[in-house]
């Protein structure tokens, strides 16, 4: 008898950093672990191999005129440093007050294994069900899902389908569900300065030149306004206007500022042109910067001026920005800012476009949405409704899903989000837990979309 | 029989880091085997304990009316890291094209011994030479020599003497020996700035607060001008002006600014209001930051808004500053402009008052100069004029040795120092190495200075 809690702990138990070569072992324990699991269901699972981490796809076939759900996930997970912040070790599941704790429990091991324990209970409970279900579970999400356009391309056949259904994104409670209409792009670049060519001693050349960490920060400083809006020519130029419906349903949402400050920690929250913080997160991008390094970090001090100094940055975006764009209007800004003193390296990373869809019934719904994709919102709609105490939002998130616009650009499907997990799971961060009773919640949820889809062709 | 390059390079093999909790034994190995050298020469040794690196005194004493000399030098190393940029290991001695590779060769291990083998050839010589002389060797002085005060203190009646020799500065080159008549002072602050109380997904959290690298990049970005001066209120308000003679000196100097400027592998100089790169260095206070580092910095990304970023700040003083001053003066600018949002911790490190000295026969020279001190600048001065190929340079240095400050401030005691590493030595960097050549003729140059002060007392 399949044990979805047992199964998640199984996953995490495999420490799949993907962006790290050393967890390669952990990559693969994942994978065949959950290819396992959906061979096992009767599914037939191919391992497709990829130029870094291969994509697990597995099909339940059947005839063409049932519709069929592609249901995305992820087995990688982001790295777990700082270690010594874990109260208990990543990946060594454990169970605490209803919640299970571990790298990987909500980004993406827990809310991937909902769909996969309904698709078992629905298939046990109503074997003859009349839908094709195709598993599509990656292992770069965490680095930007490099491989994944060229597998759609690759496998465009088998993928050919109504919708895709996923849970890689966030709720606001365990108790309010919210359905994603929006997921913010990213793109990454990383800044490298060189001042001398080797570290050299303070106190001999030092007065003679410009000092990379200077250069640097003076760089850095210029990305921002005062107002913390983000200070490169024309990088608002694209951010679509919001609908009316979607302010209303922000405005739903239960925003005890108080409460998020708290959670995080600060003194003040600080956003672009001082919007509210849900509105920041959601419908306006970013310039973040991820890391800064130079010189000397150790115990103690070392008096040079070091020869180097980079900073990480990330731009979350939103519709209708594009990654190329906005790589190119800071890489730009970074060119014409930089002190001439130092040279200047920039290395652009993973990207990915935002992506917005617009459920049924809405002012602003295509007239050619297609139908089996409406029927499933209702489906979801309706489960949320009566299995959660409150109905669904319909929010934009601030989250990046890269592939869910790769998705619509190369197979032209739109995605169905409901979120399973919530702003105190930590993801990305030490102590990342998962919420056990939001699992089988959602399980329903996830059972009673597929049956939606399935009874109502 | 005393082989004084066979010493230095079993002297290195001690690696003694004193910054790093991790490098005791190489700290107690190169304590011990300077020590035993004194000891074998006939020297009184003491290992006078203290709370953190002991420190070595050794006397060879005689009657009051001896002239007393103290040798000040020390036994402890900056890092190696980056070790991989070392071609041969930084604690592995190695003899290449005449010059001895290590870290600790040119500072300050290769210098001290300059000074225990010229005792050592002085005693062998002239066994009754009439003339006292102390040699104080600590393991503190890269980490700005905590305990040295307290030292002089505890044992200032062994400590009273004419002056203190010492090479431990920097000459332009092998071929033109500066004789030091100042020393930059220091004083280093760690910045560290707190936003959130963890990492952060930049997806979920982005745009809603102040990030700390926004924040710690705007507050070092205020902390110089755009014509390279400090930007502190009153930072500038004490430092003296320079004198005629100084200024000759500097402008004797060989100042090849091209082959400077490719040596250090820069665009361009970048000094204080433009003033020349020679001066800047020798003449005017610095804030520097010698390293920076917050988020995530290991391969690939990792999307968070850090908890955490930090700064290490180090200025240079020149005479008349004083550490506590421009500590306070920095402390309050930090305080002044961090953005609200994060919080602010700023730890004060290790730090030196700058010094300062005016040889014999200068229109300013103290009419109530020591004449042991004057009799051994005059007999440096004609030592180096016959043993090197040109005449001494009189030069303000760049580099701190805070504990001459302290000689001075606690013993009264001036410092004739001349150098023996150059600009090619590599000092706190890697390679980090000292020439033969100049170890040899500086061990003439130093029997010289004793001689002198012996005899004509």
């Amino acid at each position: 008898m399949f044990d979805p809690v047992a199964a998640i702990q199984e996953f995490i138990r495999h420490p799949s950093v993907s962006t790290d070569p050393s967890y390669q072992e952990g990559m693969s324990g994942a994978r065949d672990y959950i290819a396992g699991l959906l061979r096992d269901m009767g599914l037939k699972v191919d391992i497709l191999e990829t130029p870094l981490h291969p994509v697990v796809l597995a099909h339940r076939e059947g005839p063409a005129d049932w519709p069929h759900v592609i249901i995305y996930g992820h087995y990688d997970v982001q790295p777990a440093d700082p270690f010594e912040l874990w109260n208990t070790p990543p990946f060594a599941p454990e169970i605490r007050d209803g919640r299970l704790y571990g790298r990987g429990a909500a980004d993406n091991k827990g809310p991937l294994m909902v769909h996969v324990a309904a698709v078992a209970r629905l298939l046990e409970q109503q074997p003859d069900l009349p839908l094709r279900i195709t598993f599509l579970i990656e292992g770069e999400e965490e680095i930007g899902s490099p491989s994944f356009p060229q597998i759609l391309r690759d496998y465009k056949d088998r993928l050919q389908a109504d919708f895709v259904l996923l849970t890689d994104t966030l709720s606001p409670s365990t108790e309010q569900i919210a359905i994603t209409t929006a997921l913010r792009g990213i793109v990454t670049l990383e800044v490298e300065l060189t001042g001398p060519s080797s570290d050299l001693h303070s106190g001999i050349h030092g007065g003679a030149i410009m000092n990379p960490i200077v250069a640097l920060s003076r760089l850095c400083a210029t990305l921002h306004h005062e107002d913390g809006s983000v200070n490169v020519p024309g990088f608002y130029d694209d951010v679509v206007e919001t609908h009316a419906w979607e302010k209303e349903e922000i405005a739903r949402l239960s925003s005890d500022q108080e409460a998020y400050q708290q959670r995080l920690g600060v003194n003040d929250f600080y956003t672009a042109k001082g919007v509210p913080p849900a509105e920041a997160t959601r419908l306006w991008p970013t310039l973040e910067f991820n890391g800064i390094g130079g010189g000397y970090q150790g115990e103690g001090s070392k008096t040079i001026i070091p020869s180097k100094a980079f900073v990480k940055i990330s731009c979350r975006l939103v519709a209708n920005q594009t990654a190329d764009d906005i790589a190119a209007k800071v890489t730009q800004a970074l060119e014409d800012r930089c002190p001439p003193q130092v040279k200047l390296k920039i290395t652009r990373g993973h990207n990915g476009n935002p992506y917005r869809v617009v459920p049924p019934h809405r002012p602003d719904t295509p007239e050619d949405q297609d139908p089996s994709l409406a029927r499933a919102f209702d489906g979801a709609d309706a489960a949320i409704r009566e299995i959660f105490p409150h109905p669904p939002l319909y929010l934009r998130e601030g989250g990046s899903v890269p592939i869910i616009g790769d998705l619509k650009r190369v197979l032209g499907l739109d995605s169905l989000m409901f979120g399973m997990f919530t702003p105190v799971d930590n993801l990305h961060a030490p102590n990342e837990s998962f919420d056990l009773q939001m699992f089988e919640r959602g399980i329903g949820v996830s059972e009673r979309i597929l049956r939606a889809v399935a009874e109502k062709r």
